[in-house]
């Protein structure tokens, strides 16, 4: 059966996360229901390069899903965002997955976007997109301290107590804190992320920038490898999965 | 007693507008009756700068307020912000006005923006936020069409039949229209607009975009002066109204 590969946007807000869960609707299940139009009525199984929490966005997630019928992918597309309807998902493009491509093991890179509103007026445009701080941050000590976790590390200081992962080595790649105007943007990239663990980073760089902590502290968190002694878990809602790079790149519609 | 200003952020979503009505809850109620908390639970008439329809957003609307006793701006604003929860509403900044100031008629410059999501793919994060359309709009050709509309003018022919302004005649200052990656955002500015009169300059914008008129069209639409003969009026929610000056500027807090 062909194997297609879809670049998602999502709002997190009203669903569970992405995965299916009991209690509530999922991008998963959005997505398998859709498809399962073009499946014979068999919502096929989907598989997400990153399986983002309740209230965690996406403009660039991708996902795989076998389907038992040849679509050209700019139809699929078309089609999904059609029986996708009017949930706050769209597939932004598709392509046909080249033979044992997998959206989630074959990705080499990921990116994903922090959003801090750094003003005192609470957000009216942005709710629920961006984690709310009344007192000036000082971006610079937050970027300086976020610079000394670059590379290859153990994170477990900054994993969930129910993160699977086997490992907690991952090498964190980009790391930066800035500034845009009223926004304070956490960018993270690296191959592969644990559970929680940019949450985790921003919640502790986030003490260093109300002043609390030192810039060296994140450091000492890391190399302490202690969850308890790290920040809180920042929102999910402030999050964005913003990208996800494969080599090759697929050959996407469009 | 002291007249205060206000910068507003909202949410057009939710609202029958700006103004007051009977069928539904607008942005001045809300503000009024948060302000009433602080008034003896009189609320205070509030005055703004433009008076935005249903759906359109704000992030830099003005405001003005008149409150029987004196608080420092800063505080008053926390406590507007305080108790207009929940609506999507939110005060930036406050100052206490100048004696013979008013909000709608001391406005030198009224800054708004069209946002225009250009792409297959519907919005998923961006819904009730944009104007989606799916056909690849020519930018360089709505940018040029829009140059020739610059300048002192009669718009009867984007004003809306509804319109109560004497005149039609306005100087439009700024009209430019360009894209950043997927969106088309069409910027304008005047000392004051007409009813309708950057929805429907967008709407005539947009044939142009569609390759079905020339540059030379909108122009010869605005010497015709018939409202029947310019394009559709685009959609409310993708109109913010993104800031409005004043000379001299007032004290701001912060």
């Amino acid at each position: 059966m062909p194997l297609y590969a879809l670049t998602l946007e999502y709002d997190g807000g009203p669903f569970v996360g992405w995965q299916r869960q009991e209690n509530g609707l999922s991008v998963q299940q959005v997505l398998e229901e859709a498809a399962a139009k073009l499946n014979g009525g068999v919502p096929p199984l989907a598989v997400a390069a990153g399986r983002t929490d309740a209230g965690v966005h996406a403009e660039g997630q991708v996902a795989q899903i076998e389907i038992a019928r040849e679509i050209p992918p700019d139809r699929l597309r078309e089609a999904l965002n059609f029986h996708s309807r009017p949930h706050p998902v769209s597939v932004l493009r598709a392509a046909l997955a080249p033979e044992g491509w997998n959206a989630r093991f074959s990705a080499v890179r990921r990116g994903y976007r922090y959003r801090i509103l750094n003003r005192r007026a609470r957000p009216a445009l942005e709710e629920g997109r961006v984690w709310h701080v009344q007192h000036p941050l000082d971006v610079a000590a937050m970027h300086a301290a976020a610079q000394r976790l670059l590379g290859k590390h153990d994170f477990s200081a900054f994993r969930a107590a129910a993160c699977q992962a086997k490992s907690a080595i991952r090498t964190l790649d980009r790391l930066d804190v800035a500034r845009h105007g009223n926004e304070v943007v956490i960018t993270a990239e690296a191959r592969s992320f644990l559970h929680h663990q940019i949450r985790n980073l921003a919640g502790t760089l986030f003490e260093v920038g109300m002043g609390r902590r030192g810039e060296a502290w994140p450091r000492q968190v890391l190399d302490g490898r202690d969850r308890t002694k790290a920040g809180q878990t920042a929102p999910a809602e402030a999050l964005v999965f913003a990208f996800v790079r494969y080599e090759p790149e697929l050959a996407w519609c469009d």
